[in-house]
């Protein structure tokens, strides 16, 4: 059976429309069958030839099955893709590896939306999460870290909700760095509403990602699964303020569970907002930090300097670059910055590519910001 | 060479007015010469009989040889226990004998004023020590904390500074539990000064200790010095706030020294005086506790109910406690509460005897306060 890349590009897309994220029978049928193999067992009404023992395959095949009338057209595609919506999937270069420790749960595919390079993003990433009913205590923390972090190329990952959350992205976005939003809607679908404004600003600078397709509203059970995803995006995790019992605690539990670092910022102990950051540095050993500097040492690189932070090597070779992404760096100067309005004259290219760009060299480890404007990052 | 207790008792008193607390030449001669043949000798001006290789033995006798004018005569001693003031040698029934992790360090003697008995309340205490620039958050959590571990029983033991110490000592005195001050003036050498009250409180309802003789007015190396006493007096340390590089954490290195259980109280990463305390979780592994009731659970002794506190065996058997606090013990019902006036009557001792010996009690794990009074502590 010869399979082209667009019929697996459509099944996959189909495949984030029928089958909720991480639902452990379809994770269990893609290890043998093939996501064209699946849908079009799917159509004709029978088990897909090649199916393995899976555990409730009957019941699933008709709760996927009844759903497979909101699976997209390849017109539907396109439309969605001049809208700015692009679906990733697996084996695509721009597929960001670390999702692989999932496993069966890893997404069948993800809705981006965006200027940033995803993979590039989270090859340096941290995710900053904590609870939506968030103190100024934890705002102030959450906004500071996220910003700090940003400012030194590290890409913020976290989950657009109220409160820690919209600190998290607000924060790297006024540092001019990269965020991503992981939500558990689709990538046009803003929720909450009043996070429109925050969204289409995540887009401009960074990136939108979602397991569910556009136009999909999300669910309780959805955002739960979700947080999987932001922890396996980054490198570690920061726990800036916590409920006990909080999704945030449940974010928490993936980090740990996925064996990246956790971490969680220490509050009052008079404070509930902060009862399962000291939670979880008592009773899972999370990591006690109190600012970016903490940070940045625990998820260090091997063979960065600490903690001169500035003083980091790129993670990924110049030859792995787009052409326009060297094409800019070529531009960045050495020592002294240099604005990105310049940069995108000497580059030949527009200003929005050019800080598309940045960000992505930025986040690789190639540039960072200075006073006037972009420079080399000083190689370790 | 026979020596009477008294003699020795003399001797003891001697050094702790010779040599300064933990002189490395003093404890290596102790090793092998007993205190009244070291007084002799200094008295004779020669190095004592016996003495082993000791380094810089010549010059610490000179230096002890200076003060001998300031050894107290049987006399002295005498009217300082008139006043309430004794002195605690190794070998004392009454000595701590968890001292002895300070090896050669181990104070030559113990200056004692107060109505609680050392060593059974050091069976189960715990020191909360802290910067005496306290916030208020730091006021408010070490009172609470302190408090809420005296009402179950357990002696409280600090240095009787300004803020987190007085915080400490007052919980305890509020809860009417028992407290140790353990001061680096003489026991009747309030410092700071405006603690006099305090330090009358506590001597009331605990014990005031001091390495240095009374009158003795405190220098500023005795503090740190002072500090490996705190914690070796204790089952394990809490530090409720401390900058970096301050007293407070030189305590916390003796607890980590000593290898007794070292715990922290995290606070805003916004707060200066909470620095110290997320060094040692991060940097030190000391454990995390927000509350009363994980110093407990981190203190439990082997056996130990937890979290109900108010099920635990005593640290002592019966017959270890001295024939007074033997009677009271009888004189106190099984489960509803008795007043201790009426204990007093009841086991035929006044009622200041009573309470010193409840206190005690309480603190050798015997017996409980409770709504309507004393009654005896369930056995697990």
């Amino acid at each position: 059976m010869t399979v082209t890349i667009d019929e697996n590009r459509l099944a996959r897309a189909a495949l984030t429309c029928v089958a909720e994220p991480a639902d452990p029978a379809m994770g269990a049928l893609l290890r043998t069958c093939a996501p064209v193999q699946i849908i079009a067992a799917l159509n004709e009404g029978r088990v897909p030839s090649g199916a393995g023992r899976v555990a409730g395959l009957d019941r699933a095949l008709q709760r996927w099955g009844a759903r497979l009338g909101d699976a997209p057209t390849a017109i539907t595609l396109d439309a969605w893709q001049r809208d700015g919506i692009q679906l990733l999937c697996p084996g695509d270069p721009g597929w960001p590896g670390q999702l692989e420790v999932l496993g069966d749960a890893a997404p069948w595919g993800l809705w981006v939306r965006g200027s940033a390079d995803l993979r590039y993003a989270c090859l340096r990433s941290v995710s900053i999460v904590g609870t939506r009913a968030a103190t100024s205590y934890g705002a102030h923390v959450g906004l500071e870290m996220s910003a700090a972090l940003a400012e030194r190329g590290w890409a913020v990952v976290s989950g657009g909700a109220f409160g820690i959350d919209r600190c998290a992205h607000q924060g790297a976005l006024t540092a001019e760095g990269v965020t991503i939003a992981v939500l558990a809607s689709g990538v046009d679908e803003p929720y909450p509403l009043s996070h429109h404004g925050l969204f289409e600003a995540i887009a401009a600078h960074g990136v939108l990602v979602s397991e569910w397709p556009p136009g999909r509203r999300p669910t309780r059970p959805g955002f739960l699964v979700r947080n999987r995803v932001i922890t396996a995006l980054s490198r570690g995790t920061v726990v800036v303020e916590a409920a006990l019992r909080s999704g945030a605690l449940n974010t928490a539990r993936h980090a740990r569970d996925q064996c990246r670092p956790l971490m969680a910022v220490p509050g009052p102990v008079t404070s509930p907002a902060s009862e399962g950051c000291h939670e979880i540095i008592r009773e899972w050993g999370a990591v006690c930090v109190t600012g970016a500097r903490h940070v940045l040492e625990h998820l260090a690189f091997p063979g960065d300097e600490l903690p001169a932070a500035a003083a980091r090597g790129p993670v990924l070779p110049r030859d792995a670059l787009d052409p326009v992404s060297r094409r800019v760096l070529e531009a960045v100067p050495a020592r002294t910055g240099r604005g990105p309005a310049r940069v995108a004259v000497s580059a030949g290219v527009d200003f929005d590519t050019v800080m598309r760009c940045l960000g992505g060299l930025a986040a690789g480890g190639f540039v960072e910001r200075c006073d006037r404007g972009w420079r080399l990052r000083k190689q370790a």
